[in-house]
């Protein structure tokens, strides 16, 4: 019954393309870099409209500047879909190095330009572009649009909040993640982001090594297993071997052939290391923060009791993020109709892979809700000149008004 | 004849004691750490306590702050002796660990507390009651006194700038570093500093190490080579042998038995490194600075040439700071004139000895003038709670009188 609303539906999120590009230039042009992570402009305009439309919302703000939007629509008594999107963006960077200015949401060439266009303001004015027309008819379940904060520095007052601290819950989500609209990520690679702190003995320089004992050369043999720990491989659970495979294709199209080890490989990054404060002293502290990667068929876990036994060689081990591994399987209920939905609006249904970047989905797996992400891609992303395409994020308007009905109705999906 | 002048000035001395004591004390009182490094609130201090006796002198701050006085007295026609002292002292550091705060000059238990009590306003206040003396009688041939700033930093703007660009120069130099009335060093080390600098290419931190190069791991190969550098052993000139041994009894009871390896060894102190910016970014560059500390027998000259084949691997290598290992033979006139001044005042002659730091004797020996280096000690030096002798300030005032006579004269020496 409900797959025949749907010609209507989509003739109504077609009409108001227009609106749906204006929106997303009025967010790209509200910055909202993180850091420092300040949403609330950009949550206030949303507020603003999504309340001129007749949607009612809650203003979430546990950290100041942290505010998630919540709205949701439809009987509680079926199913709960989650819309979720972020408000914050990357940091522009220099000003210099863009062709126009960072947060311009001029619209050229089919794209609207600036920072944050792609991941993912794009997205949100999607999203908001099919809450709009969903908001207009009785829908046949539950949809709660989640708009968040702190996405770009791990979600901490944003996604993770709202599901762990504000009882967030759902039946499946869909995050407006860039994907493009052949593509929907279903998986991504889990990350241990470390700090290693090395203690020394502080002596005149001139006197080194026999007097003293130097910080950071205790970090660098503390390093040593760290690093080591790259290239270590992830055995795929079966049912995703296919995919792991035209992820790598995608990715090697997309990022290069080098890249694509790192989907079923360990990572390790040594970014930061700082030790020391004069020539001539021997270093008393030295630190160094480490990004890790985990593939699929390893654990977050065992690396980390590997990371934390450094601690028996008098090295301060501080774990600053941590999350598994995590993936939606395809026949899941919202992939199938996140499939279906594409189907039905573009003739085809996307390529299920595996993204190499984490996003919050992370967040909703670990707390046992399936996602999928989806969302209009373009150019730039957390570069310079970012853009995306304005025709995108009306298909894809149109994708999750689909994806909506097709989840929450009671027809089996293919 | 001139050996008859003698007792009179050392009498003369003795009777200002109290006076050169509280002009140490007013030093102490006047701060100037360094860094910053601006000594022209203590040298204009100074500048008008010498005015005062009658002693013309000469203000020159080639830089802001660094101010050296120059006061010359006696006729141009004999030798030349240089005494030399610097104004400026190292950073007090944290106030709380001071048992009296850092600049208060306070006097007990026979010795004057506060940063740069021994290193060194207490050989400044020494030489300054030495030349109180001398400035009231004629001297058989010309001594300066050189008051500089600069000296815990290297000495660009203070002894060097005197020597190489404002034409000082002399038949042999007396420098107030503190050694305690028993010892009088007449040779140090060589020093080598080091930035080293290494590129990457940045890219995502989660992508590493398959795609982009890490700056900090290209740099710690690049010192690889440069701690290995370390633990080499120097071969002492013959002459010097057995002050080698001495001086290395010597640093076993005031530093410590390991340490006096660093006095035939070379040392290598990696005092600083940092690099990368994010934990998930690919470091694009990384810093290190280094301090390598070069006993007599080897040559900076050597090391550095070693140490710059590493810009070959693509690192580059900056040199803060370049001297050989120097030293002046217990046979030269000024040497002797030390120890026969010391003998005449205190009944017996210093042990000559090798230092283990570096100090601007070494920018003295560079332009061919031999030095000695005699002064009043204490305890703390660069530590806390530093305080110096005031028995032994006087008692330097003293040696130095008779230092400069018996250089200056024409009698031969033992």
């Amino acid at each position: 019954m409900w797959m025949k609303a749907i010609p209507g539906l989509m003739a109504e999120v077609a009409s108001r393309g227009d609106e749906i590009v204006a929106l997303c230039r009025r967010l790209i042009q509200i910055p909202t870099e993180n850091p420092p992570g300040d949403v609330s402009t950009a949550a206030a305009a949303v507020a603003e409209v999504l309340r001129g439309w007749g949607v009612e919302l809650t203003w979430n703000e546990p950290a100041g500047g942290r505010v998630s939007l919540v709205a949701a629509m439809g009987p509680e008594s079926g199913r709960t879909l989650i819309l979720n999107g972020h408000l914050d963006v990357v940091p522009a960077g220099d000003p210099g190095r863009w062709t126009r200015p960072a947060f311009s949401g001029d619209v050229s060439g089919g794209l609207i330009w600036g920072r944050g266009a792609v991941d993912m303001k794009g997205g949100v004015a999607a999203l908001l572009g099919a809450v709009r027309a969903m908001s207009q008819v009785d829908l046949p379940g539950r949809v709660i649009l989640t708009l968040v904060p702190d996405e770009e520095t791990g979600g901490r007052w944003g996604s993770r909040w709202l599901l762990q601290d504000a009882g967030l819950a759902g039946d499946g989500c869909l995050i407006a993640e860039p994907s493009g609209l052949d593509v929907c990520t279903i998986g991504q690679r889990g990350a241990l982001w470390l700090r290693l702190r090395a203690s020394g003995t502080p002596a005149h320089g001139s006197l080194s090594p026999y007097v003293g004992k130097n910080a950071i050369l205790s970090l660098i043999n503390a390093l040593r297993p760290v690093l080591a720990l790259a290239g270590r491989r992830g055995k795929c659970p079966p049912e995703l071997a296919q995919i792991l495979e035209r992820s790598k294709h995608w990715m090697a199209s997309s990022v290069g052939e080098p890249a694509t080890a790192a989907l079923d490989h360990v990572t390790v990054n040594l970014g930061i290391l700082r030790g020391g404060t004069k020539v001539n002293v021997v270093p008393e502290e030295a630190t160094a923060e480490i990004d890790i990667r985990v593939p699929l068929g390893c654990t977050v876990a065992a690396i980390r009791a590997e990371v934390e036994a450094l601690q028996e060689t008098g090295v301060e081990v501080e774990i600053l993020e941590a999350s598994e591994p995590n993936f939606t399987l395809p026949n899941t209920r919202i992939a199938r109709a996140l499939a279906a939905g594409a189907k039905e609006v573009l003739g085809k249904s996307p390529s299920f892979l595996l993204q190499w970047a984490t996003s919050d989905a992370r967040h909703f797996r670990a707390a046992g809700i399936p996602v999928v992400q989806y969302g209009p891609f373009g150019r730039g992303i957390h570069g310079y000149d970012e853009a995306v395409l304005a025709d995108e994020i009306v298909r894809c308007a149109q994708v999750y008004v689909a994806t909506a009905l097709a989840f929450l109705g009671s027809r089996e999906l293919p």
